[in-house]
């Protein structure tokens, strides 16, 4: 009998689940074959799902295992995640994909009542001539509060502490089939000079919270014209958001939960 | 000359993208022939995000597309996103891909201050016995809200009315790269006979709030801790929390905003 070498398994989860991490060329005709091999020995042990982790490099075995059964989980930059569940008599389990993109819009007002704005060099804000709150998406791993002072910081060279969120709005099919989530967070500023970013900010500056509230798109935008008023009424401290609490999980990794301030 | 067919544009984005969606069987050659000579094209119309949406039934493609210089975006399960920055005097500028998981955590408490819990069948807290408040996963383009009552009512057949956001929580690394919220939601029961779901919940009921929060499990999690707490503040009307309010997108599309309460 001919000897069939079968796939290294890099980990299995809590469900039951192996997971193989391909980072090494391997022949096509010989991947189907240790595939196969490999999924009768995990079947017998009663595993249940199968995730194959594919370097971009491996592009060329994406094919033969969709062939064998697999279907896609999610994609980054440099990988595919391929998954199969192997029993007929179990339901398909198998844990979702990352739906939604986040990002952050930063309140920041100076003791003026005077709101840092900018103008956008690119996107469907381009020309129209609507001053916005800095914003952007919150990088991979990043907590919010730290996505919202280094956005700030980036755009417009102002330093700031993180407060509060304020709202958060939930929309969908903003990207294809994701949804997207947008937090309005307070920061404080720290510094007052702006050194606004040459790649995508056209002019930054200071400008007093009701010329920003007063703006046409921004009092006929129901989105921008309620996050507006949450914002003044904050201002007014006539409302509070949410502050950032940190908690330690499992390993020491700290997480943030997002509460009202009665818990401080 | 040859004549070389182009690839069919089906959109083009804001951001000087086009966008090919391919559904139809292709041959590799042909499509790598294609693929040259539109990307020429594109360029010289100053095209310069090039996105590559390749059924599962083409992933015979993905190899050819990768060796042309395209990386992976994103992917369902049907599906793979390909993309390709052209111009090489631009920086590279493509919108993130979804980061992040969202699920949530229902607080239900009836008039005798007792609150709806589960016993989970599959997962960490499979066998320990931990009474947990029902949790789930938000759907592709489901609302925070909808989700937290469809999952009320799919674990414990309990139907209830959403009331707040209590409070939230980001992790990371909670499956490969991808991040997590968690939504704490308050909701009021509208009917009190439990039906439990057979598949994932061992048990349910309706447990007096003080004896959830002094579970040992519950106790010593910080983050278990915290939102117990807050839960019961909430109760004892020490707190509020966010309240959706829907605002319409352009193309009369619904979306909500989470705010404190005044703002009704």
């Amino acid at each position: 009998m001919e000897q069939v070498q079968l796939l290294k398994v890099d980990k299995e989860d809590a469900y039951d689940g192996v997971i193989v991490e391909m980072d090494k060329p391997m022949d096509p005709e010989a991947f189907v074959a240790a595939l196969r091999a490999s999924i009768s020995q995990w079947r017998q042990k009663g595993k249940k799902g199968v995730w194959i982790k594919l370097r971009i490099g491996l592009s060329n075995l994406v094919h033969p295992a969709v062939e064998e059964g697999f279907h896609y989980h999610h994609a980054e930059q440099d990988y595919l995640l391929l998954v199969k569940w192997i029993p007929t008599d179990i339901p398909i389990s198998i844990p979702a994909n990352a739906s939604h993109r986040v990002g952050i819009g930063a309140f920041v007002v100076n003791s003026e009542r005077k709101v840092l704005v900018v103008l956008e060099k690119n996107g469907v804000f381009r020309g129209t001539g609507v001053w916005k709150l800095p914003t952007g998406v919150v990088e991979e791993g990043e907590d919010i509060c730290a996505a919202a002072i280094r956005e700030v910081e980036e755009e417009t060279g102002i330093d700031t502490e993180f407060v509060e969120i304020l709202a958060f709005r939930q929309s969908h099919k903003s990207f294809f089939t994701k949804s997207d989530l947008f937090f309005a967070c307070m920061l404080r500023p720290k510094s007052f000079n702006i050194k606004k970013q040459e790649a995508e900010i056209e002019a930054a500056k200071w400008m007093p919270i009701e010329d920003y509230s007063e703006q046409t798109f921004v009092k006929e935008n129901q989105q921008f014209n309620l996050i507006a008023k949450i914002c003044i009424e904050r201002l007014n401290e006539q409302t509070t958001g949410f502050i950032p609490k940190a908690v330690i999980k499992g390993g020491g990794r700290k997480n943030f939960v997002y509460c009202p301030k009665s818990q401080l």
